[in-house]
C-alpha cells in the first residue's frame, strides 16, 4: 500500500481521550490530577491496562531489563528497524493526566488506525513505555531510555538511588516488571508526542509544535560566605550579608540571562540562608541554579557571567563565594528528515505547526544519542504542568495524535534498510 | 555594714573567666563557639551546671512557670524587693561564648564575691537566667523575661511558635525546667551585664559602658506567593518567581532604610523558599524582617515602605505579598538613677565609661516595662557577635564585673521600701 492510499484522517480522537481519562482514574488525585510514581502499585496497574490494551490491538508485548514496555505491531520486512512511538506512564506526585500519559496512549491509537483502516507497513511499529521518566522516586530520572541506549547498566542498583530506599531492579520484579536483558530493538526512528508544558503554542494559537531540540541544562552550585553578625548593633556599612549578596546576584544574572538572549532560562530554585536567625545578619547562603539554552555556548557564556558576578560580590558585599557544577546535559537536535516528515504530515492535513526548541528533557533526548529522534508538541494550558490542573484541549489532543500517526506512518512505509 | 567599709575590688574575674570557659564546653562549636538552642539537652545540661554552682554559693534556686531560674542569696529585710542581676544561657546557632553567659555568671561571681567579703546586704540578689532569650528555637524571644512581666501567658503553647513544632512548656517539662506558676519576685532594680556586640567601645577604647536604653525593635513576616513553574520551560516573562520577588524586595528596602536614617537597621536574617527545587520556579518565599531604632516613628515609616513595596510587586512580579507583624518592642529609656549607681561605682574603680545605647534588645528590656532596669556594656572585639569568633578581652570582662558588683552591692545595701 502506498502513501498516497492512506485515508485523510486515521485516527479516533474521542478514543484516545476516553483512554486518557481512563488511564487518569490510576492514582487520580482529588483536584483532577494523578499521582503515580514509578515502580508503585499506581504505576504497576497502569503498565497492565496499557499491556491489556496493546494486546486487544493485536500487538506483542516485550519488557526489556530496565521494566520498558515495547507493544510491536509487525511490518513485512524481515528485521527492518522499528519506529518506535511513545512516552511515560509515571507522573510527578501532583501531576497532571497527560504529562508522559499523551504519548503512550497516541502511540497505541496510532496502533489500532492502522488496524482499522487495514493498512500493513514495511517496518514494525512499536509503542514504549518507558520506566521512570520524572526521577521522583529514583534518580537519575529518564532510567528506562537511559537503560535503553547503554547510559545504564542493568542490574546496577547503585547507579540508581531513592531517597525513600528503594531499590530500582528490586522493584521491577516486585511489580512483575522485570524483562529481558537479552531484547534488543532496532530502531529506524523513535516519535514522541508530549504537552508542550510551557506557554509557546497556547500564545500563538497553534495547535501542533514541531520539537526542533531539547535545551542544554546545566546546573550550578554557588556558595556565598559573608559573616554571621548581629542584626540589632550591626551598621549597615560593616555587613559582609550573604542574603543581600544572593539577591543582587539572583536579579542581576537575570538582567544578564535577558541580555545574553530571550530564550536563555534562569533560574534559582533552591536557597538556603544560614543560620536563618531573624536577628543575625546571614552569614552563609547556598543557591542553585538552573540554566537552559539550546547552544552550549550561549550556557557556557551565561556561567561565565555568573562566575564573574560572584567574584565581583567581594568588592560590592564584602561576601566571597564559589561556583560547582552539578550537572550539565548537552543540547540535542532532533533529526531533520524526521522533524520535515512531521511538518510534512501537518500540512497535508491543514494543521499550522511551529518550530520552538523543548524546556524540559524527554526520553527522547536519550533516544537521539543512538537513533534519529523527534518530538511533537501539543499546547498545555497556561503553560503548566507538574501540576494537577494540566490541561490540554481535546481538539489539540486529537490534532497531535492525527500527525503523529501520520508521520508513523510515513516513516514506516519507508523501505528496510538504514534510514 | 556600710558601702564605706566594702573592699575596693571585690571580685575575682580569672574566677568568671574559668566559668565562662567552662560553661563554654556545653554545645561546643569547632571554631570555639557554641550551640545551645533554648530547652534542647545542651541547654539543660548548662542550666543544671548553673543551678550546681549557685547552690554550692549558698543560694536558694528556684524556677518559675517560664522556666526562667532565680539564684537567690537572702538579704536582712524580709519582703525587701530583690536585686535582680543576671541574662541568659540559651544561644544562637552559631553563637559565641559571651552574649548572655556573661551576664548570667558575672551575677554568680557578684553572689561568690559578697559571701567571700562576708558583707550582708538589706535585700537580696537574685541571679537569673531568663528562658529563650534568642528567639531562635521558639518565637518570640526574650521569652521567659516575657512571661515574668506578664507580657505572656504561663501554658499558652498558641503563644509561641517554633519552625521546628517544638512546644515550649511541653519542652520545659521534658527538661525538667517547668517551675511554679505562684513564683512571684519583687524587684527593686535588675542589672545586666552584656557585651556590646557592637563597635563603639572598641573604637573609643573604653572598657565599660552605661547603657542608656535598647533601640525599638520590630519583627515582620512577609509571604510572598507567586506560581510554581517549570524552570525549563518558562519564558521569564511567564514567571511569578517568588525568590525574584524576595530578592528585589530586600535590595530595594536595604536602599529605603539608609535613605531614611543611618541608624536604621533592617536584616533579612530568616529566607525560605518552596517548593526549593533546582528546577522549580519558586512559588513560594518567606521573610522575616528584624526592623531597629531608637524611635518608633522610624519604624513606623520603615514598616509603612515595606508594605507598600510588598504590595508593589504584585505589578512589578506577578507576585502576591502579606504582611504580619511578629513582635514589636517598643525603644526603651533604663533607669536614670540606676545608670548613675553604675557610673558612681566606675569612677570609684577609675574605670573610664560611656554612655551608649543598646542595638540589641535584652531581657532587660522587658524588665524595664516593671521596674527599674540597667545595662553594663563591656567591648566586643570587631564588634563581632551571633558568632562563633565573639570575643570580649579577659581584662573587660573582669572590668565590668567589677562594676556590675559595686553597683549591685550599692543597691542592695539601699534599705528597703519602694525604691
Amino acid at each position: 500500500m502506498s502513501a498516497s492510499a492512506v485515508p485523510a484522517r486515521l485516527t479516533d480522537g474521542p478514543r484516545l481521550w476516553a483512554d486518557l481519562m481512563t488511564m487518569a482514574g490510576i492514582g487520580a488525585l482529588p483536584a483532577g490530577g494523578c499521582c503515580r510514581l514509578s515502580l508503585t502499585d499506581e504505576d504497576r496497574q497502569a503498565r497492565d491496562l496499557f499491556a491489556g490494551w496493546c494486546r486487544e490491538a493485536g500487538c506483542t508485548v516485550r519488557v526489556d531489563a530496565f521494566g520498558n514496555m515495547f507493544a510491536t505491531r509487525p511490518g513485512r520486512a524481515a528485521g527492518a528497524g522499528h519506529v518506535l512511538v511513545g512516552s511515560h506512564l509515571d507522573t510527578q506526585p501532583h501531576g497532571g493526566r497527560f504529562d508522559g500519559v499523551l504519548g503512550v496512549l497516541a502511540g497505541l491509537e496510532t496502533v489500532r488506525a492502522l488496524n482499522a483502516a487495514g493498512i500493513e507497513t514495511e517496518r514494525p511499529v512499536t509503542v514504549v513505555n518507558w520506566t521512570n521518566e520524572e526521577g521522583v522516586r529514583f534518580q537519575p530520572g529518564l532510567t528506562g531510555s537511559a537503560g535503553f541506549v547503554g547510559a545504564l547498566t542493568a542490574g546496577d542498583e547503585a547507579a540508581i538511588t531513592a531517597a525513600d530506599g528503594a531499590r530500582f531492579f528490586e522493584d521491577l520484579h516486585r511489580t512483575g516488571y522485570a524483562g529481558s536483558a537479552a531484547l534488543q530493538i532496532p530502531v529506524a526512528g523513535y516519535y514522541e508526542l508530549h504537552i508542550e508544558q510551557g506557554p509557546v503554542l497556547e500564545q500563538a494559537g497553534i495547535a501542533v509544535g514541531v520539537v526542533e531540540g531539547v535545551q542544554g541544562v546545566r546546573w550550578l552550585a554557588v556558595t556565598l560566605t559573608g559573616e554571621d553578625r548581629h542584626a540589632g548593633t550591626t551598621p549597615a556599612g560593616e555587613r559582609r550579608d550573604a542574603f543581600m549578596a544572593a539577591a543582587r546576584l539572583a536579579l542581576d544574572m537575570r538582567t544578564a540571562a535577558a541580555l545574553l538572549s530571550p530564550d536563555l532560562r534562569i533560574t534559582f530554585g533552591r536557597v538556603t540562608v544560614e543560620p536563618n536567625s531573624t536577628n543575625t545578619v546571614p552569614g552563609r547562603a547556598t543557591l542553585a541554579i538552573d540554566l537552559r539554552h539550546s547552544q552550549t555556548a550561549l550556557l557556557d557564556r551565561m556561567e561565565g557571567e555568573i562566575r564573574a558576578a560572584v567574584a565581583g560580590l567581594a568588592g560590592s558585599e564584602g561576601v566571597g563565594g564559589t561556583v560547582a557544577r552539578l550537572m550539565d546535559v548537552a543540547p540535542v537536535h532532533f533529526d531533520a528528515r524526521m522533524q520535515a516528515i512531521i511538518a510534512s504530515a501537518a500540512e497535508r492535513l491543514g494543521i499550522r505547526t511551529l518550530r520552538l526548541p523543548s524546556g524540559a528533557m524527554h526520553d527522547a533526548s536519550n533516544l537521539a544519542t543512538v537513533a534519529p529522534a523527534a518530538m511533537i508538541f501539543v499546547p498545555s494550558r497556561g503553560g503548566i504542568s507538574h501540576n494537577e490542573s494540566e490541561w490540554t484541549e481535546p481538539q489539540h489532543v486529537t490534532e497531535g495524535c492525527e500527525v503523529l500517526a501520520q508521520a508513523v506512518l510515513h516513516h514506516a512505509l519507508q523501505p528496510a534498510g538504514p534510514w
